[in-house]
């Protein structure tokens, strides 16, 4: 019999493979005085056997998968838990000072991790990550838990996490990951961005899908109505294999609208763009009609990693996405790293409210190092297609000059040194603080564009925090509140001569999109997939009829009151 | 050689006593195996002694200095640690199972706490309270660490923390505590919040006073400048007797305001409230001539305890503040737990962002009986003086409704059993959360009133953590996007016919006090102690002039341009 769990719909489509559980284990190590040396020692030896072997099967995988380059890793980890150095030091702790295993490891590999990441040699820090990787496989094994190997994944599968992190959905082979289901998170969490821009079906925020999915059963993941089915029977199997067709089906009715470009039934023109968080999305906003990137998230460049990206790393990726795209516009949002987004080998220290915390541009003013390197990487790329600056939780006018000025320096500094920059940069900011949309006007006439960055808008605004299931009822996005803000913003660039734009999840939202319409969106920026169903719905509407409704939807009071408005008038 | 160590001045005024260390020791517990048995139950018994001498003493103390009331708690303490039933489990695992003492006193004092909470007796729940107390002090001893008896201070002492929780607050004996200092906090934190309603100076964020001041030096807190000095010089000394005198004689100068209602130079009336966390800040605000009480934080009432205070302890704690303040106006604000204020017995998740979470009417809505309890309580006390409640971090409209459709349910409820209730209670909300201030017009429709937190709303507005030092620079309360929240919600309250007032930190700043005299504010409500100096500057303002600058002010763009123009125009 098959169960049903409910979640929530992230991105939309029918899964059906095998499950794979995606495990973080607590590896807290606890420091314990033993007795048994002898045995201790053995439970150690054992535990690197087993590593050993693991690694073994993973290397010769990876060498048939993913070719030598990558088993190379593997065969390096091989070679750590062979040494000497490294395990005789472990052994002595056990032996002399009674230490248990798991700590003498930990304390032993958090030496070695330290002394080579301190040492200004490449080849020396990568020898830091492979023991600190190592270690945490013989850690696991010790406890007596289990981890997953997400890079090793060589069959069809639907991830199953308590939640995906930046790191683990860097570590995915896309090739295999057919859909996935998490515990935790809402429409806008990274999970669900990832799942959207992966374009593979996802269904979050189910509570318990890790507690009810064993590895390797049949799972359905229902991305258009949020549900997962678990072992399905023939009969249920059969219904989803009949209503993935008919998606696919209507997939392929958007997919005449590729080579369109978005206008409304009155002939007004919007674009519809797409958000990316890497040059591999690039090829699935083509495939999906995008007009332009909207928003480029360039934070998973510095992500799934031990180190800072060089300048070298940064510029080749930016020019891939911009001569990829052709002469559509690219707009690249700088780093945006704290928050719900760390960065281990940064060492930020821990904050109470990470949320309203040492974020994005706040951390760029502060770590000009960072920040410049990025710029000169964008600046040396902007000759390659159409780049467009946008710089992310600008709070004051004070933030967004100081952060101009730092691009005009690197600019005038490439530029006399002989380094050819695009003379035509647009230069805007995210609007995603309150503080800037109530000031809007005034950024007007200072910036290039702006972008509407909702996801963080409607947190701040609700002051709810958009990840906390107990106050996810106010992330309220038709909320009056945060239309009248974005009428603002949308009002004062126009009377500026500006444009303005949508990157929050917001603006790919079927509710949405006719109000946003109305008020005078000029851009969507929006998960690549939505476009074809938004310019579908698009052509349908309007401006003329939306923009007539604009006043009396500002002046309702309520969310209800607007959904039930815009269902009853916009919607068709 | 004295030392100064500088620091954020949190509240005014020059005290010089000796220093009292508040420390907070890490009592975390480790499980460890002991080969030794004899002497780790001879560790054991050593700390039980010597809690019992020191409970000995501070239970005379307490017996002289506070009455046998309070002495009779220690004196239960001290039963608990001659209890058999408590000491004897404790040593069977020690003697059996090889654990060390601070282990076996945390499982055992553990299992002895849930099985009394868990009884429906008053009785057997304090005696819950009693062996948590006694644990930590028997713990302490054990692990060698020293904990502070904040509630036995005895002589004039200055309070050297890390921090001050609101539950060390609840357990200062206010007559000892002539001023404090910590290393952490700002203008806004509870710290700097108490010092000004306990009308002792003190200085916080200091950064390094705990690790610079030991016990029992002679410390000089300057409330003014933001300086504590160590150890002075008799030379250092002589000066700040002086500047102390000179700072005493302008408060005399003030005191001659006290009987005075508040009138501008051109003769118009705004009201100077205080806020008041218990029935005892009563005095202070009587003593410095406040009109009115414009914000109860009732909160504290459920702190600094065990369990929720039940209904009859709530109604005379607000029939104490409604009788002592007359006819004046009493504005209660409902529990606002949550975010940085904790309460352990409600066991409420810890969550990712506090400050954006499940707090306030948040909880209030979800967990009613907590909420019905408090609003029976202010309904009952309401026949006692001229109340007026309020609802923080109200959000949305739907949660006004809901909230005030409670109150009157409850009110319904109390007549219909034949209790009095005052039929002119003014209900009206906090504006603490910027999606209210750009619906204020809409709110007004159906409140009686708004009081703006500035403090929860200049952090979500400029989505900057008001306790994180990283961030500090973007508090920014007269950033203009700060000015035109605050403008919206006074003009929309005028278009009703309402009144509104402000009861954040910002309505005692005098940088603040003419702007918002200007946007026509009609009541602030601030520190008792801002009370007589905000009233001596209003006296000299005109309020006509200051409103004349409104459209200048709320046209500038950066937080500089506003302070420099009120500076240059409306400060003398």
């Amino acid at each position: 019999m098959s169960t049903v769990i409910k979640g929530i719909a992230a991105s939309a489509g029918i899964a059906i493979a095998k499950s794979f559980r995606l495990e973080h284990p607590d590896l807290t190590v606890e420091k314990k005085a033993i007795s048994d040396v002898k045995s201790e020692i053995a439970r150690f030896d054992a535990a690197i056997d087993k590593s050993m072997q693991e690694l073994e099967i993973i290397k010769d995988r990876a060498n048939k998968e993913l070719g030598e380059d990558k088993a190379a890793i593997f065969a390096a980890h091989l070679l750590v838990l062979s040494d000497p150095e490294l395990l005789n030091p472990i052994k002595e702790k056990i032996e002399n000072d009674n230490q248990n295993a798991e700590f003498a490891l930990n304390e032993t590999a958090s030496m070695f991790i330290s002394m080579f990441e301190a040492m200004d040699n490449e080849y020396m820090k990568e020898r830091a990550a492979d023991i600190r990787d190592v270690t945490k496989r013989v850690l696991a094994h010790l406890l007596g838990v289990t981890i997953s190997n997400p890079s090793m994944i060589s069959e069809e599968v639907i991830i199953i996490a308590e939640d995906l992190t930046p790191s683990d959905t860097a570590q995915l082979n896309r090739k295999f990951v057919k859909g996935f289901t998490t515990d935790i998170g809402g429409r806008t969490s990274h999970s669900a961005i990832m799942s959207r821009s992966m374009e593979i079906p996802a269904v979050v925020g189910t509570k318990s899908v890790t507690a009810e999915i064993k590895n390797n059963v049949t799972v359905i993941v229902d991305g258009l109505d949020g549900e997962v089915i678990v072992d399905p029977s023939a009969e249920v199997l059969a219904h989803y294999k009949e209503k993935k067709q008919k998606y696919e089906a209507q997939k392929e009715e958007w997919a005449k609208l590729k080579n369109e470009k978005t206008f409304t039934s009155d002939g007004q023109h919007v674009e519809l763009v797409a958000n990316i968080g890497t040059p591999d999305d690039v090829k699935g906003v083509i495939a999906n009609g995008g007009e332009g990137v909207g928003l480029y998230r360039t934070e998973f460049l510095y992500m799934g990693r031990d180190q800072l990206p060089t300048e070298e790393e940064q510029f080749e990726a930016y020019k891939t996405v911009l001569e990829s795209m052709e002469d559509k516009p690219v707009v690249v949002r700088t780093l945006d790293i704290g928050g719900d987004k760390e960065l281990p080998y940064l060492n930020l220290p821990k904050e109470m409210n990470p949320f309203l915390g040492f974020r994005a541009i706040r951390l760029c003013l502060e770590e000009q190092d960072i920040f410049r390197t990025q710029l000169r990487a964008l600046l040396r790329a902007s000759t390659y297609g159409n780049l467009k600056i946008m710089f992310p939780m600008i709070a004051t006018l004070a933030e967004f000059r100081e952060a101009k000025a730092i691009l005009l320096e690197e600019k005038e500094k490439l530029v006399s040194s002989g380094v050819s920059v695009s003379d035509t940069i647009e230069i805007g900011i995210m609007v995603e603080i309150p503080s800037t949309a109530v000031l809007a006007d005034q950024f007007a006439k200072e910036v290039d564009f702006f972008s509407i960055g909702t996801n963080d808008l409607i947190q701040y605004t609700m002051a709810a925090d958009r990840m906390n299931e107990r106050v996810s009822y106010l992330y309220q996005p038709y909320n009056p509140s945060i239309l009248r803000l974005i009428t603002l913003v949308i009002d004062a660039a126009h009377k500026e001569g500006k444009w303005a734009g949508m990157c929050g999840e917001m603006a790919g939202d079927p509710i949405a999109v006719p109000i946003l319409l109305g008020l005078g969106l000029d851009e969507f920026s929006m998960s690549a997939t939505s476009i074809l169903p938004a310019r579908s719905q698009i052509k349908r509407l309007s401006k003329k009829e939306a923009a007539s409704f604009k006043e009396k939807i500002l002046a309702m009071s309520t969310t209800e009151e607007v959904v039930e408005f815009v269902k009853a008038n916009l919607m068709n």
